[in-house]
């Protein structure tokens, strides 16, 4: 919603309408809850537009299946039955979780998240989605797995005009410059801090 | 997702079991973006468990209909067809947007927003719903239009098992205080500082 003025114009050649429909890279880091649930609201947003979604997960385990899956997949078949909202992929590409990396599965992990981000780099070089959606996408950067340069410079060029919200904590110095919306979610008190581990519904 | 094990156990009687399962009172505040996006991912995820969800949106227009009203609503009736998933009521209780309040229209915002608090608060004693998600209601308490202390004493006392979440700008010390979690979303890079204006899909 329009919520008021730019502070500044830019001379870019482009009109306001052609300035404000400029596809977006977002960024949700920092230490707080609501990266990857602002980015799945973002996505229920996305799919009444009609857009078509590709969710990525990386990192978390192919074992566990959260909440917003089953809506958004739900979503999708919606949008198959009755031509409602947009289409929607889903996709885990983790082969475990970034809190309990085992020492030798190390590899197989890095090799997972580098194939993901080839498999990503594909479908936006053919345009294949509208909204892109890479959870915990800032881990396999921080951790070397994939190329910081790399994702930096696929995303800057990517054609077309494709959303891509990326979240996760530490993201990297040169995603943080090339994004045009960053939100840092900082933990002013979590449940957990007293005593509170998570529970269903609230945590996935 | 039981992303790790709680800094303290408290000494208060509880099982694990039963800790985990303690109503939570969250907050989202700050000046990013985010924090109604990220409870409208919350209720997504609520809706998957069955959770029977009320949005109460202050300030915000009626005319407005953002995305997420279409698709909880939307939600809703495929529960009510089906049986999956959970209930969904959504209310819009603002005559006016918060950025655009106009001389005399005060008084009725004020009115509104005071009405919408008395509402909720009768559905609290009934324990109407799983989940409320309060979105904006950090600015009539802000403006002194709802009573902080009766805020703040009616959710701290809230019976039952009733999840709330409150966003907004600015919250309250005292709801701070009272909140089991907070996050603050700040902003880091935003288009609009580059000049760009929101767009549908990403704003709404």
């Amino acid at each position: 919603m329009p919520q008021g003025q730019p502070l500044t114009v830019p001379d870019d050649g482009l009109t306001t309408r052609q300035r404000r429909n400029r596809p977006l890279l977002m960024v949700h880091t920092g230490d707080g809850k609501g990266k990857s649930t602002a980015a799945f609201g973002l996505s229920i947003r996305a799919w009444n537009q009609g857009w078509n979604i590709g969710v990525f997960q990386f990192v978390k385990s192919a074992k566990w299946r959260i909440g917003e899956q089953t809506v958004l997949e739900r979503l999708g078949r919606l949008h198959e039955e009755t031509g409602e909202g947009g289409p929607v992929e889903w996709h885990k590409m983790g082969a475990g979780w970034s809190w309990t990396k085992k020492q030798g599965d190390a590899e197989d992990h890095a090799r997972a998240a580098a194939e993901g981000w080839q498999e990503i780099k594909r479908r936006l070089a053919a345009e294949t989605h509208d909204l892109y959606v890479l959870d915990e996408f800032t881990y396999p950067i921080a951790w070397g797995w994939v190329d910081p340069e790399d994702v930096v410079t696929t995303l800057r060029d990517r054609p077309g005009k494709q959303h891509v919200v990326i979240t996760g904590r530490r993201a990297a110095p040169e995603l943080i410059e090339v994004a045009d919306l960053v939100t840092e979610m900082g933990k002013v008190k979590h449940p957990m801090d007293a005593g509170q581990k998570g529970q269903r519904g609230i945590e996935w």
